[in-house]
């Protein structure tokens, strides 16, 4: 008999913005060989009912915890699956997975442990409303509950200087419910008032809401928990449809002369 | 009987890096209900075989006329998807076609145009070493045939400034072979020489190749055309793993005083 410890493994998947149609066949395919599923409760709520795994559902708070509890089940045989939305990578559970194995149980190094990757949601908001994305861009994480807020306002000015498109994960929460307004504040003096920044809320499930608005009315209200926030650059152009929104997208070329 | 324009459509999709696992359900069902399919050669090649939809295969450098062709093609009434390896709207097909739409004929914005979102190149190489981008990062298309090069080498510094994790785009290729060295001595006068720098190579495929090495000797040789190149933060760390390659993560945390 082979040793069972030998066949577990940590499995970390991202499972889209929501629709099942955005699950990639190879995460599908972690889902079905997992014992157990790990994850916060929203999410492991996404996966398939099937019978047969154990399914560790936990607050959305406790991910390093979370993330020890799958290393300790895969060290004793089982086979782990931690399921995120969007990308697992992304500002998501598998920088904590590896948070926990540096410095964790030096044996948890030998473990099989893959992460397999995600539609993210700024891939997927930037698609529902053409190319934001098109050109350079950063994504920053507008939380500051593992960073100082300090970080945040010198990388959002230095991504205007530069010129990046700017994706704001984590806008707001009922703990944090001014940074963003904030933000707008700080592009605000470097980005023009026809700026388009896009709101893109629960992207791909029932209660999707897309709005695209210029920079010098956006209303960081707008945003929730479920909001991802798209600030284009300075060459970010829309298209007017009648009777559908806007195209948003932003031109491959730069020319080499800034426009007046 | 219904007036076949308006069945017309053109949805562009992303392949992901390579592996078939890896293209969503979503994009599976646009590809078998194209009867046309327009993209580059080696992206076109990768649609699984079915009999029914017309080729259009074109030569990378005429993303601009192929985006014409997909529309003219939709708004004769043809069911259109043009294939774009990756996510289509980073640094690919989706921008292109916006871009066509804008400058092209007014009846354009009226037919279905749709963008898929895919696996992106940063997402599947960062999957491969861990969880690099877990924490804030850009990405920068260091190609210089559409952009000044002097914004690309401002970008660079600010992004350096910013200590983003930095994702580099077609970082290489026969008309420019010198843009990732002078990058790379860009960021080796901001970062450690011990920073990691990921060079991804044709993930997910046979020929995959995957190496993090530390920036003070990185080597732009290494990188060519299906290499996506990650650059650390500050923050960035590798944990060594015996016989197996090393994993590389961004923790989620960055402390209110820098490190000395």
């Amino acid at each position: 008999m082979s040793d069972t410890r030998e066949q577990g493994f940590v499995i970390v998947v991202g499972l889209g913005p929501g629709d099942k149609n955005l699950i990639t066949p190879e995460a599908s395919a972690a889902l079905a060989a997992a014992t157990d599923l790990v994850g916060y409760a929203t999410y492991v709520a996404r996966v398939p009912e099937r019978p047969g795994p154990t399914r560790h559902i936990s607050d959305n708070r406790e991910e390093i915890d979370r993330a020890r509890h799958a290393l300790t089940l895969a060290a004793s045989g089982r086979r782990v699956v931690v399921v995120s939305s969007g990308d697992p990578g992304v500002f998501a559970m598998a920088a904590a997975v590896f948070e926990a194995i540096d410095e964790g149980d030096p044996a948890w190094r030998a473990l099989d442990i893959r992460v397999l990757p995600g539609i993210s949601a700024m891939l997927s908001a930037a698609a529902r409303v053409g190319a934001p994305l098109g050109h350079d861009f950063c994504a920053i994480n507008l939380s500051d509950n593992l960073k100082p807020w300090g970080l945040v306002e010198k990388r959002l000015a230095l991504a205007a200087e530069a010129d990046f498109v700017i994706t704001l994960y984590n806008p707001v929460s009922k703990a944090r419910p001014w940074q963003l307004g904030r933000a707008f504040e700080i592009l605000r003096t470097v980005r023009a008032p026809e700026t388009p920044v896009i709101f893109a809320t629960a992207v791909s499930d029932a209660r999707e809401r897309i709005d695209t608005v210029p920079l010098g009315k956006a209303v960081a209200e707008r945003a929730d928990m479920r909001t991802l926030v798209i600030v284009g650059s300075s060459r970010t152009r829309t298209i007017a449809r009648e009777g559908k929104p806007p195209f948003v997208y932003t031109p491959r070329k730069t020319p080499a002369e800034p426009s007046p």
